[in-house]
């Protein structure tokens, strides 16, 4: 299989007639493509855990399938008995990762599906399941396209992007956010040049980022996270684009380890510095960045993973977050498939989250 | 051999008898202690090239005693041949790793020797070389305690030091630059929380620095370079301790690449972040960081090496500098064996290097 035929693959997808969730394992790429059809929650749980699926719109699509298919093989004579089970496989599931808001989002509104048609039969909120997480993931691909959308009007062709992470295609089920107006804009004809921190421990940005931007045709330069200062003291980049697991009301977000640093970094160098995520990863109870719990992850992902011999000595601390948090002013601006939210925030995000983008009052 | 035992081995050392360098693989750490014993100059230039041995300081020792045994091999009738041959080795030498001024400062001092002493007979500058690569080698540890000692004033028993790369006693004779108040307060009886980004690609803090200061019991937490500006976010960090390859005159100083991002970084949260160096590693003919030599090395660095398989994808550009610039408005002093140089550089730096660090005129 060559780089664009993996990525006409789903990143994400329900194999209705065999009852599984099919992935893309991305803990494989870029050396090797390989599906797998997971039947079990107890698999589909891991796999969110162990990012064989990761991203935070990929994996509430993920999720969301996943309780589906739990939904599927649940045994109850009642709604009573039903939502009980439901429940706790909802709770089972959304306890793999904390920090991404889409997981809990999107599992929040297929038990919203089922409590609000309690009244109806077991076989038609099972029906009715099914629609919506095939709606959560077909919504997704609308919401990052129209994200390209806004991200384009912040870009020239030609133009110098430097991304951590990987907010691509292989994070969302088309497009990506960060990069969604790079694939569009390929889509147009335009190139960019895009520099991908390689984003340690679990390098997304190496094996991910890298791999779906030249698949795409994309100029693609991989640099180590460290690197970063240098690239924008050299003046190759016009924009920073990242993505983001949960944002805050008052447009703190939280994205990937390493995000934060590159933030501070944008800002000393006058680079503009925008955040990319659908409305749904808003999170309105969410009050500060301070609010968002971060997932720290084992040792072992910083001194063995990937290697070939332990690079570390044996026995020392490690402090591995999983994320960080970027405080809002340090954000240049954050692109929903609404539009773009400016500072301050606390405004335009919740104006943006209540009209859906349209302005709220006709101007006279 | 178990950690201490290894750190009670010279990082680079003369064995007279064989006639060969004695060096410490620092590519095997931490796994694996092997002694290296070089005869022959090119498996000594690369032992410099592939970083074998390195560190400013400890390349300088290395690049002297080099010279020195291939001094002892030279087949010469007169000074003429003798020159032109040793000339050749210096510059051979030399060429293997071009940002770091000790290199070239330990072979320059060499050279000069001989050429000082032209007229003397053969035998006789041999033996004065002998004895200036082994003099170059104990300045080496008098500086790097001294400038232990000046650290020392800078952070109090108990402070959190982050560091970058390996500065360290395994980058000199001894105590090493940035390290060296470390391991001169534990000494004393004091401990630290030392920080190490683990500084990719070569992973430099993860080997090298974690691995001697957990030698020496120092309260050792490994991260990733990423995780920095997260760690001095949570308010871990009373001080940023880099080492440094060349200095400018204006106190612009090259290191480890991402050193110029935790400046960065640092003065966003408020932390001081020093540079430590022997003050030959301050090069007054460079006038600023514009015009030090930055090298890039091979890609597979990023890509491959360390690795069990290749992790990023076939052909994807790579951008893969060894060092950085850090300005000099970022850095709140320079730490050599003759003091702390502090801002404005061009000044205290030029009064350091010409007093030796004495006042120049008696105060009144």
């Amino acid at each position: 299989m060559n780089e664009k035929s993996i990525l006409a693959c789903e990143t994400v997808d329900l194999n209705e007639e065999e009852g599984s969730l099919v992935i893309l394992d991305q803990t494989k790429l870029p050396g090797e493509a390989k599906l797998l059809h997971l039947t079990e929650i107890h698999d589909i749980r891991d796999a969110i855990y162990t990012l064989k699926v990761r991203g935070a719109p990929a994996i509430g699509i993920a999720g969301a399938f996943g309780l589906y298919l739990e939904a599927m093989k649940i045994n109850a004579n009642d709604w009573e008995e039903f939502y009980h089970q439901l429940h706790e496989a909802k709770e089972y599931l959304n306890a793999s990762r904390p920090t991404a808001v889409n997981l809990s989002w999107a599992l929040e509104r297929m038990e919203n599906v089922a409590t609000s048609n309690k009244f109806k039969p077991l076989a038609e909120i099972r029906e009715l399941l099914r629609r919506e997480c095939l709606a959560i993931k077909s919504e997704d691909t609308e919401t990052c396209r129209l994200i390209g959308e806004h991200g384009l009007t912040l870009i020239h062709d030609g133009a110098g992007i430097l991304t951590h992470c990987n907010a691509g295609q292989l994070a969302t089920s088309k497009y990506g956010t960060a990069l969604a107006p790079i694939h569009l804009g390929r889509e147009r004809g335009m190139n960019f040049r895009v520099y991908c921190d390689e984003t340690r421990p679990l390098l997304q940005g190496a094996r991910l980022s890298a791999f779906e931007l030249m698949a795409d045709g994309v100029d693609t330069t991989l640099i180590c996270d460290n690197m970063a200062s240098q690239v924008m003291k050299n003046g190759w980049v016009d924009a920073v684009f990242v993505g983001c697991d949960r944002a805050a009301a008052n447009g703190d977000a939280c994205n990937k380890i390493g995000t934060s640093g590159l933030a501070i970094l944008a800002k000393h160098y006058g680079v503009p510095f925008y955040v990319f995520c659908p409305a749904s990863t808003v999170d309105m109870n969410t009050k500060t960045g301070h609010d968002i719990v971060i997932e720290q992850r084992p040792p072992e992902e910083i001194t063995e993973m990937w290697y070939s011999r332990r690079m570390a000595p044996e026995g020392v601390k490690v402090y591995n977050p999983a994320f960080d948090v970027t405080e809002n002013e340090l954000i240049s601006g954050i692109v929903t498939e609404f539009g773009i939210a400016r500072p301050p925030y606390s405004e335009s995000l919740k104006e943006i989250l209540t009209t859906g983008g349209k302005p709220s009052s006709p101007r006279p």
